[in-house]
């Protein structure tokens, strides 16, 4: 009963985050902002950080925005120890009247919410952490680089920081948000990756969390991507099981079309069956294709198999595929190295197919503000 | 070719680790140390800690005992991202000269070496790092405390630093130690735990990391054990695949001993197959039980599922059942509760069975100097 009463409790402290109570302490040193054509994903950031404590026994203390400083935390952490750690990762985008906004945040916050469920870190009030942002990104505003491809990244992160050996479940952790502005992925128009896929490494598992935003699904990819690099791949397809299953495509979701017998094409990804990341991207664009390709197109989500992918191309069926996420949005494959063979992945535009460039279209388009679909581009001064 | 050469190059200043030039700067305030009755696994540490930084041009820097102190990193360093931290565990034991002692260190330097390796952080040489944790627990010798049961808790760690949100190898990266001083897990004698086997949740999996000491292992794990906890269990019993496979025990290596049908008795652990944790006290219990239980046992690495372990209870064959690890050493079972359902497991002597206590004997009196076996017991000024 006491435990009962006491996790009500929790529930409702974790929930106490409050965006009204924002401290505003800005840099007396500002940077100077790099040029566009010098700007690395991930290597420079902006003059701020957005930081809430928590601990279990007051809920979430006052939002700060600070100039941008090292975290400094007790070597027994459990951020370092147990991996108690999740991020999101989002885009600010600046539009043609010099507004800020975003893209689908209210799907970050929810996914970013069920990342800490499921590692036992604290619940959050989405909507005030995605007002947090807001006003961060206000703040950081002059950091947004403008042009085509240009954005501010943003990256939300939160940290288990109870300092103790313990295996337990964090009293304390710390969310915060930094950001780097990055130029588009694809300086000179689309560039096709090679993939290895892999039968040796496993990505996710069900009854894992292969489908949360944690930080433990990434370090164990790396050694594997490496590997594949130093053969002249750019990324691993990650498969499952006996069968093959194709899953994931380095840190993305990975789509492919096929020429179907009954005349139709059929765009296919991965179901979410616990061992697929939730992509926001992914999510998109199933949604965009099932309203814009028109009648000739069918998009599923269903399991295949590389050998699926295999036969397709053997029988010239294969019609194109990409990667998907939020650095590049789409990413256009054109080889998969399978068990020491090539497949060959047709790219009907040069360096890119069909679909993969109409996506990466439309969501640039509502990503910049110059086309409206449903609410999912929001001005960061309405947040 | 250049990046053949770059790695070969690489490689050896990985192995640049010098134990020769550390560098130690005492604590000015020297912490008082607590009474043995208040001492708590991980949460109070000693005066100092024990760095090493890495980088990709330098290799490994200089070695240096310090006051310790909280660790101030980029908010955008890898291991808040990505999971790149893996860690250690092993205890300094004082013995009856009060010479301080380890077990078998060379096996946690291997297994650590193993992790890194797995993740793609730097490797190091296996046996300048043991003398360095030497020379640093002869620095702290006075927090290990004195009695059968208490040592001094070792935590070595290592972290990838590089500040950069690319997902990629690290180019920095930092091994630190730390230590806090421990009582007997059992205070008052054995004390049986009662598991939770769950078919939800899968620790580890083919094609994983699950044998390596990651911190990516860890928090996943936590949310399933705390609701294990609620219904009155003190650890999960975690399960593989269909057929219900034995595998580890909430952090823990886990054995079965079995009556079997030819008048002997077996005891027996999972294999390591790639997702069980190399324990060194599995290894050790392994070993010690091989020489010296006697011609009535049969010691075994098999898979055995828990359908096995049920029937085996009900049939009145189940002899005992323990985990074993660094903080308890051992930790008897007397209860599985399985699909809603509990397996009683005997606990002949009381809160403990016959191989469960031996097994804690032999390797307490080697931990302390008191027998020797092989060279598992090291004195840390030798080193």
């Amino acid at each position: 009963m006491f435990k009962k009463l006491a996790f009500t409790q929790r529930r409702f402290l974790n929930m106490s985050l409050d965006s009204s109570k924002l401290v505003i302490n800005k840099t007396t040193t500002p940077k100077t902002k790099l040029p566009n054509d010098e700007l690395v994903f991930g290597k420079s950031f902006t003059d701020h950080i957005l930081e809430v404590e928590w601990t279990a026994q007051e809920g979430w203390g006052t939002p700060k925005i600070s100039p941008y400083h090292n975290l400094s935390l007790d070597p027994s952490a459990v951020v370092f120890h147990y991996s108690f750690e999740l991020f999101e990762g989002l885009k600010a985008y600046k539009d043609d009247n010099g507004d800020a906004r975003l893209f689908r945040i209210n799907k970050n916050m929810e996914r970013m919410s069920k990342s800490a469920n499921a590692i036992d870190l604290p619940a959050f009030d989405k909507e005030e952490l995605a007002k947090l942002i807001g006003k961060y990104v206000e703040v950081e505003k002059d950091f947004i680089p403008k042009g085509n491809g240009y954005s501010l990244y943003l990256r939300p992160t939160m940290i288990g920081t109870t300092p103790s050996l313990g295996v337990a479940t964090p009293d304390k952790a710390l969310i915060f948000v930094i950001a780097s502005p990055v130029g588009p992925y694809y300086k000179t128009g689309f560039k096709a990756v090679s993939l290895q896929a892999t039968e040796d490494h496993v990505r996710a598992w069900p009854g894992g969390s292969g489908d949360k935003k944690l930080g433990a699904n990434y370090a164990p990819t790396i050694k594997p991507q490496r590997l594949a690099a130093e053969k002249g791949h750019q990324q691993i397809l990650w498969l499952f099981g006996e069968e093959g299953y194709v899953t994931e495509v380095g840190t993305m979701n990975v789509f492919f079309a096929f020429q179907k017998p009954n005349g139709k094409k059929e765009l296919v990804t991965a179901p979410l069956d616990g061992t697929i990341l939730e992509g926001i991207t992914r999510d998109s664009i199933l949604e965009l294709c099932r309203e814009k390709l028109g009648d000739e197109w069918e998009v599923s989500e269903r399991n295949y198999t590389i050998h699926d992918v295999k036969k397709a191309a053997d029988e010239g069926t294969l019609i194109e595929a990409f990667g998907s996420g939020t650095a590049a949005i789409v990413s256009p494959v054109n080889n998969i190295e399978f068990r020491g063979e090539n497949i060959k992945v047709p790219t009907s535009e040069g360096e890119t197919g069909e679909v993969t460039k109409k996506v990466l279209q439309w969501i640039n388009e509502i990503q910049y503000g110059k086309s409206q679909f449903k609410n999912w581009s929001t001005l960061t001064k309405d947040l």
